[in-house]
Order: structure tokens, then C-alpha cells, then sequence
């Protein structure tokens, strides 16, 4: 195979209660990118629409992530790269990371799949660190695991694969606002309450076992965040309404997307899922923030071949 | 049925990552106890032996909680208690617990079950309260569910079983020390870092994954804590030696059992606890610390009736 083209997920990182270590991948949402090998020992991006990025390189997340890829491949040749990209730059639901992740899996099925889920993932999130100077992994694992994935350590990586349960869809809810990750993560308090650590714990455990268990009632009980919401929510236009009026629609849980400042609802079953978009969508009109919206099924795959 | 006797189990809470919401039963480590129907509106603890606590209902763990009980109960009659008490209070294996959880199950029996699990649990919570001054339920939820459980949430109370892997086995150490719960308490900061209640969050995210998926490996790598461990263990004689030794002698982890002296270490097989048992009994024989010992399966029955 000379060259493949493939479906790159956006990813809704956090999920409430696990902050740092969750994330999921949507399925109806994310780039898409055409790789093809080429004979020069060297990442190319030939051509970028959908967004005003860098085509150089080492500023590019994807150029970034397949460089580090192609360091520890024995490959004599190349990557090309043209990226369709189709998820917005901060928008909170791992844009960056739906470029490291696409491009590593893609020149590692070129190459015969010589790396591992987990080696694809340390690869990517040399992406990561170039776009918010920190090497995390809780869009890049989802991309490219698919379903949900819990980062249970850094040192070493430790990525859990957790189960999807069938009827589980999110709903994603963007506000045409900028925030960088940098920028969130600088709001937020270094030391927490143990109080609130212990309900976190809690929660985290409950959601893992709810996941496990198709429980959707215990999914909803768990979607909890006593210490990261109650700060970066500030920063999302009508947050609080946007949270009431899901919940009320139907919702499991809504919390903020990754660092935002997307929203992000869980449900059960599409109808739901689409019953919640409707609410965001009116809470937002009412108010006049324009807004993209999606529903998605978890998806279960992750990066994917395309065609 | 006018009597029954039943085992109540010892339990270890906290479980490293776990923290105030994860317990589980032990199956060999436990107190005895005949519950009998008296046809008088009261609880009568009759007789105690092994230790030295208080008869009187309003002081006794197992007495308070079977009020709690009887208060909810349209039973006209009352129970009397005979305890024999083989946990020594103030061990950190849940001596109140059994005691609390033991007699409302009993109770629960002889009137035709018409309490739930979580009921009884409130109900035994009375006891502990009466104990240590906190209602926690990290003891008593293990000892009337069985197996682990996770206290996702006191308010309201949610205990979610977290399934146990057939080749589970406890080593518990009981350094002949007495360490007052509300003192082991005392000692913990009111605060931690965000950096790691993160690693606390993503550890027991991995080891309930761990449990459902009789993933002995993933349950190692997941039983680390950096929060409450490095404070308390300062209180336990050789803790770090006793750790060192059993994770050599092929213990999955090793923590503090609740608020301790006692010392847990969770194996894969009865083989692997015995070598563990052996490394710990050698390293408070060598310093001189008087012990007791126990290895036991994980109970996934919690309290059960005897004879």
C-alpha cells in the first residue's frame, strides 16, 4: 500500500469526572487526511483545507508527530500528507490531536503496522506537546484506540482501554469563542480539597464501572465534576443554562469538552441524544452565540480507513 | 426463624488509590454472632467474648445499629446479641464494621429480608458513626455486599459492587500497635495537589478496570497512593521495609489496611499471599515488632450465615 486515506475523530477529553486521564472519540466528527509514502526520508504537508495552518514541518502537529514516528522506524523513505481539516482549532474537542493521531496511524498501516496502539500513541502526543506545550495524552489515546480510554499513568504511559456501552451517544455543542488550552489550564488551582478529591475518585471508579456494565443510570450518577467545571465554565458563554437545559432534555450528564470551550452531553440512545441538541441549540439562539453543533456515536474504532 | 448465627467479615478499606470509598471482605479474618428474637421493642447485646467492650446498647456499634434498624422496622419484637469477637478494635480491618454490619444482617434474616442491601448499610453506618465519630461506609459496604464496593457517593448514598477476580487473595499484618481512627485522621492534610489527586483518580480508574477484567497486572500497576500513604505509614513500625519485602515475595501491591497499623497486600493466588506472609512475619520478626497474621480469599459473600 502506497498510500491511504483516513477518517481522523475529533475526541472529547475529561468526561466530567476524569480529568487528565479520560477521553472518548466520536464518530461523525473529525478530519480527514490522505497519506502517501514518498522516496525522501522526510514528512511533507502538501496541502491543508478547512483551516489556516502551518504546512512547515515542525510546526505542523501531524508533521511533528510523524517525524517522531519516523525516527524510530528502520523506513528508508517518506511520508506526504494532505489534511482535510474539518474540526476547528480550539474548539476543545481535540483538533490537534486528530491530526497527530490520523497521521501516525496512517504511515504505521503504510509500513505493515510494525507499532503499537501505545507506541502510535507516545508518537502523537509529540503533536501535542507542540501545540500546548504539553505532551498529553487524553484526545491522542482515544483517536487512536477508539471508545473511551483512561491515561492511568505517564511515567510509564499506562492507556486503559475502557468498554463502550451500545446505545451511548454525545452530543457536542461549540460556541464560536476561542480559548487556548494553555490559557484554561492557567485558571486552575494547583492544590484541591481532599473533600473533593475523595468525590472525584469516587466518581471516576462509579463512571469506569458504569461503562463496564452498560449502566446508563450509574454513567449518569458518576458525570460529576466538583473541581475543574465550577472553574473553567466561567469562561463558556451560558454554561450553567446550557447544562440545565440538556439535563432536562434527557442527558445523562454534560460537562465542559477538554479544556473547552465545547459542551459535551452523554445519552442514551440517539433519539436523546438529539432531543439534547435542540436545547443547546435554543439556549444559544436565545441568546445569540453562534455555535456548531454534533451528534455522534462513541466510536468505537477510532482513526479508520477511509474508502 | 426465631435465631441464626453468622460470620462477619473483617474488611480493608481504602485499598491504596481507593481512599474513603473502596472496601473489600475478607473470608477467613472475622467475628461470630447469634442474633435472637426477643419478644420485647429492644436490642440486648447478652454477652461478649475475645475483647473487652461495652454491653450496654447505646455504646456497643452493634447494638446502636440495630436500633437504627428496628427504628425503620415494623417488627414489634427486639433481638439480643451474642458476640464473639475475634477482630481487635482499632486493627484497621473493619472491627466496628463487622460488629455493625454482622448484627443488621442478621436482624435483616430473621424478619424475612425486608431490607435492602443499601438499607442495611445506612443502618450499620449508625454504628460506625458511633465509633469513630464519621458515618463511613468504606467498611460496612464490603461487609453486607461482599467482595469490593465503591462509595461513589454519600449523598445520596451510592454503593456500586465492583466484581472480585476468582484468584484473589489478602495478606493482612497486624503490627500489635493501636492507632485510633479519629487520630489517623487527624493527621491527613485538608488539601492535596491537583497534580496528585490526578494520579489517584487515574490509578483507581485503572484498578476497578482492573477487577472487571480479572486483570492482575493492570490491579498491580493501579495500587499506588500518593496521597494518604506517605502521611500514614510515617505511624506504622518498618512500613516501608514490610512493603519492600512483600512486593519482592510477589504481592500485586501493599498498602495500609483503613487507617491502620494493619498492613494489606493483595496477591494473585494463594501461593503468592503465603510468600508474602512469610516476607512480612520475617521483617517484624527481625525488628521485634509483635504480630498477628491473616491470609484470606477475597469474600464475595460479605456476612454469611453459620451452621
Amino acid at each position: 500500500m502506497e498510500e491511504i486515506k483516513v477518517f481522523c475523530p475529533a475526541t472529547i477529553a475529561n468526561v466530567s469526572c476524569g480529568f487528565d486521564v479520560l477521553g472518548l472519540a466520536l464518530d461523525s466528527v473529525g478530519d480527514e487526511m490522505v497519506v502517501r509514502k514518498i522516496p525522501e526520508k522526510e514528512i511533507r504537508i502538501t496541502k491543508i483545507i478547512g483551516q489556516d495552518l502551518p504546512l512547515e514541518t515542525g510546526k505542523n502537529v501531524s508533521g511533528v508527530a510523524g517525524l517522531a514516528l519516523l525516527e524510530k522506524s528502520d523506513y528508508d523513505g517518506g511520508f506526504e500528507i494532505e489534511i482535510d481539516k474539518r474540526i476547528k482549532p480550539g474548539s476543545g474537542i481535540g483538533s490537534s490531536a486528530a491530526s497527530s493521531a490520523g497521521a501516525v496511524w496512517a504511515m504505521n498501516e503504510l509500513l505493515g503496522k510494525p507499532f503499537s496502539k501505545l507506541e502510535l500513541v507516545q508518537f502523537a502526543m509529540e503533536g501535542e506537546k507542540l501545540a500546548s506545550d504539553v505532551a498529553h495524552a487524553d484526545n491522542v489515546a482515544p483517536a487512536i484506540y477508539g471508545g473511551f480510554t483512561l491515561v492511568r499513568s505517564y511515567a510509564p504511559l499506562d492507556i486503559v482501554p475502557i468498554p463502550t456501552p451500545d446505545e451511548l451517544f454525545a452530543t457536542v455543542i461549540h460556541p464560536q469563542i476561542e480559548i487556548k488550552t494553555s490559557d484554561s489550564r492557567k485558571i486552575l488551582k494547583t492544590t484541591i480539597s481532599l473533600e473533593k478529591g475523595i468525590k472525584q475518585w469516587g466518581n471516576l471508579g462509579g463512571l469506569v464501572a458504569g461503562l463496564f456494565q452498560s449502566d446508563y443510570d450509574l454513567i449518569g450518577r458518576s458525570l460529576e465534576d466538583h473541581i475543574v467545571e465550577p472553574i473553567r465554565s466561567i469562561l463558556i458563554p451560558a454554561f450553567d443554562d446550557i447544562k440545565t437545559n440538556a439535563m432536562d432534555a434527557g442527558a445523562l450528564g454534560c460537562g465542559i469538552s477538554g479544556s473547552g470551550p465545547s459542551i459535551f452531553a452523554l445519552s442514551k440512545g440517539e433519539n436523546n441524544a438529539q432531543n439534547v441538541a435542540k436545547s443547546m441549540e435554543e439556549t444559544y439562539k436565545t441568546i445569540g452565540v453562534p455555535f456548531d453543533i454534533h451528534i455522534s456515536k462513541v466510536n468505537i474504532h477510532g482513526v479508520k480507513k477511509l474508502g
